[in-house]
């Protein structure tokens, strides 16, 4: 994002927390960030719907993805802003941002570019299905073949 | 869910946290708890993708999910089980349970049963979208209709 983007950030307003009936049914954008400032923000493909990611929102993130219509997001490991595909160039274009009735929760619609969302080389970070076989909770992978090979993008082997 | 299913849920083993390789390619189930015991569930209509909600589950509600095949959350604001539509009878039969890379969030593909998974009377959570004007943040609903009238079916006022 460019420096324009980044100051018009600063100049967007959220709404106050009112009661339980404003945040459900009013107009104001009032986001819960939680006691670590974060908020979980849910990436989906906006053509099939598929979800891609599950990841959290500082203010700032949700700021600077309202302003410049890519998604940054709040990396937890890291500590730091994570303009996801700052490294790999698979950005996510933000199409729509919705909230949830109480307004502590982002679905994020977003074109994701390249050919996968996941550092793993799958386009959705959700390949795998729990299954139970006895009493043993397992994975088994769902998601047909990888889109990518990672190495080929990744050179700090960190996703992004 | 019945008293069989609840001792089920006692037997059913995870994985151990084992390094990043075997998180994101092992054969093993080894779901992330975080610093409240939580873990971010997402659930999805199992037929058109659609997010109805964002909820949490500790370690006891994800086993009593799988012993009973319905969605059971931890809900933060009342600290307890929540055993989706107990109340309002809309269960949530689950098909499919996805995990992603690190094992730190899941997806539930489910069937909703009844109108909706939205105390409001929506079928999803997320009704309204994000709509900046000028430097304010307001929220629009995307959502057509409501699919029934909440005040028919929850007695107490709260969700379930």
């Amino acid at each position: 994002m460019n420096d324009d983007q980044k100051q018009r950030a600063q100049s967007i307003r959220f709404g106050a927390r009112g009661d339980k009936a404003a945040l459900e049914a009013g107009a104001g954008f009032a986001p819960k960030f939680d006691a670590d400032g974060l908020i979980t923000a849910v990436a989906v493909d906006a053509v099939t719907g598929t979800v891609l990611m599950v990841a959290y929102m500082n203010e700032e993130s949700l700021r600077l993805t309202l302003a410049c219509g890519e998604a940054v997001y709040f990396s937890r490991s890291r500590q730091r802003l994570w303009h996801k595909g700052e490294e790999s160039g698979h950005v996510q274009k933000v199409v729509e941002i919705l909230t949830d009735c109480d307004q502590d929760a982002l679905v994020l619609r977003v074109d994701q570019r390249g050919p996968g969302a996941c550092h793993t080389g799958y386009r959705s970070c959700f390949y795998r299905a729990v299954a139970v076989a006895g009493d043993e909770a397992g994975l088994r992978v769902v998601y047909p073949e990888k889109g990518y090979d990672p190495a080929s993008v990744y050179r700090s082997g960190k996703a992004g």
